[in-house]
């Protein structure tokens, strides 16, 4: 198994927003690409995550693997990587750890143990939504950094022609309006409005994915979950699954 | 009631440097534009402000009106605007709040709570100074960041030919002289030299008004309250006074 | 006595790096220039500086003397500094106290008290060594803190054709190669491969040196104290001593 990067910018973003939501993770390598599908400790948010061949100037594997890794420490070690490094994984079978090699104005070598992780299987649940929302990323993120400082919570409306976040504090609230446009796609199913509310703390981390591609989608139903998600040019996907905060909350 | 600012940065600045002094503030609303005078909880500092119609590229307003809110939560929604961004803000009645309009690339709207807030009527004091000093307020800030590195408070001293603050420490003393010069402009009583200390503490909070104007004057006598201010083109007046430390400190 | 610093830079990085490793110097004073020699408080690490009479533009004293001072005093005066200002320092001897002019845009005066500091006078040890390495600094910099998300100590092994620095975690293990070639100069004794290990902490420290010179030597021994030296063209030597940590640590 080695995989080359010449850029290493789209792992090292991906690694730092999955590293907000989880630990302990498992990447599952086939000749299709890296896989990664984790929850979060308090089983709030699920993350999804694939980088395809087509990310690498070099991927070989043999067969498939799991490899399971502490993400702080991953983290950690591609953070040491400079814009200009290219960045060779390779797997280290007799002492069971990664060795990931930095490579530019010199080489500096990283290897990372494998850890024991057995988690039952996950799946991504099988999700029927009634709104689907395809905005600029960087306004999602905007929005919901201008939704934290009133509240901890952000509801989002669709309609056929407006697609709406809005939070209430204390004494203050704020409101976002992303009217159908050139830029905001809506395509609603047979209802006039849909609405659900969501964790601020969790959408934050998931916004952060603006870092990684221009656009992002929101896909959900009434009081049902919420599912973000990014994609750049056939070589990276990261998608998230958001519960909803019921009404009464 | 509605104003609308094509350029947020006055308002944006002048509240994040009067919500250093103090938290709960009531904005009186006249034809004569905004207005605000308070006092710090440690009956130390006073700030005056007034923004005028000119500083608006729209300013309407029926009646006279005194509108008090929480800074902490106006600084946190003017933080949000971004330079291109024109703000408007309007009175909701019904409601009992002000609707705050960021409107850019997107339209983002906030509405903000108006408070309860009696206090008895404050007015600025009658003071007499001996000396009136006006300097670069760039200069200001940092001849009072030179001071901060080795007391908690400074002495300012004019004489008719310089101006010097000085301020001792334990292990180190600092001293920075304005002589009357083309930027520095000393104006004084009947005495030789005026002499007073104020808290840096303060001092400092008072001299990020150089982010609002270019110019700073400084009015005071011998162990007698300090008068800073800074004016914007007629625009904007930001004004504060400071009690003194008596010299048994 | 009478300093000029035309370029504050090399004074201030210095008083700057030095002052992570202690706090209460003594600066001796002579026609060669001003010289200073301290160990940490925990005996781990000794430090030795000279700026010489070429680093000012004016540089007089009379006879050799020893001035002792604070550094952290003297490093927030030296921060106050700007690019542009020239630094004059001149001694107070009735008041027994170091004056310090910045001046530039004005004139800014500090006075800082020359303090009781008897400690029995240091020498740098007498030390042979084995391994002599020059890299360029910045690369050392970056190569320590490579080491840093790994472990808390590195080990440094020379041979005639490498010179490698490793780290050993507990997930996770870190190498930075330095084969020698144009920028790495490695020169050994009789023996085929040196070997020691230091505390990254202080490592870190001393790696600032990069701040003031392009290149850094390190000398060493196996289980032997490390000398890390910079200079600065015939102005300024920064030196090193550094405890090893001995294997079984």
């Amino acid at each position: 198994m080695r995989f080359t990067l010449a850029d290493s910018r789209l792992l090292r973003e991906s690694v730092n927003i999955i590293s907000e939501l989880v630990t302990e993770v498992t990447f599952k390598v086939s000749k299709s690409g890296i896989d990664l599908l984790a929850i979060d400790p308090a089983n709030v948010a699920m993350v999804d995550f694939k980088l395809t061949p087509a990310a690498f100037t070099e991927f070989e594997t043999e067969k498939d693997m799991d490899l399971s890794v502490n993400l702080e420490n991953l983290k950690a070690i591609l953070k040491r990587s400079k814009p200009e490094d290219t960045i060779i994984v390779s797997l280290d079978k007799d002492k069971n750890r990664l060795t990931i090699d930095l490579t530019g104005s010199g080489k500096r070598t990283f290897n990372l143990s494998l850890i024991d992780y057995d988690r039952e299987q996950q799946k991504l649940p099988n999700l029927k939504f009634n709104a689907k929302i395809t905005v600029p990323a960087s306004k999602l993120d905007d929005a919901i950094a201008d939704m934290g400082i009133v509240s901890d919570s952000v509801a989002l409306i669709a309609s056929n022609t407006n697609f709406t976040m809005k939070a209430e504090g204390n004494l203050s609230d704020a409101k976002v309006d992303f009217p159908a446009c050139d830029d905001t796609v809506i395509s609603l199913g047979k209802e006039e409005e849909v609405m659900a509310k969501y964790a601020i703390e969790y959408l934050a981390k998931m916004a952060r994915g603006s870092k990684l591609a221009d656009e992002v989608s929101l896909s959900f139903a009434n009081d049902y979950p919420l599912r973000v998600e990014y994609n750049v040019q056939g070589k990276l996907h990261l998608g998230f699954v958001l519960a909803p905060r019921v009404s009464n909350d």
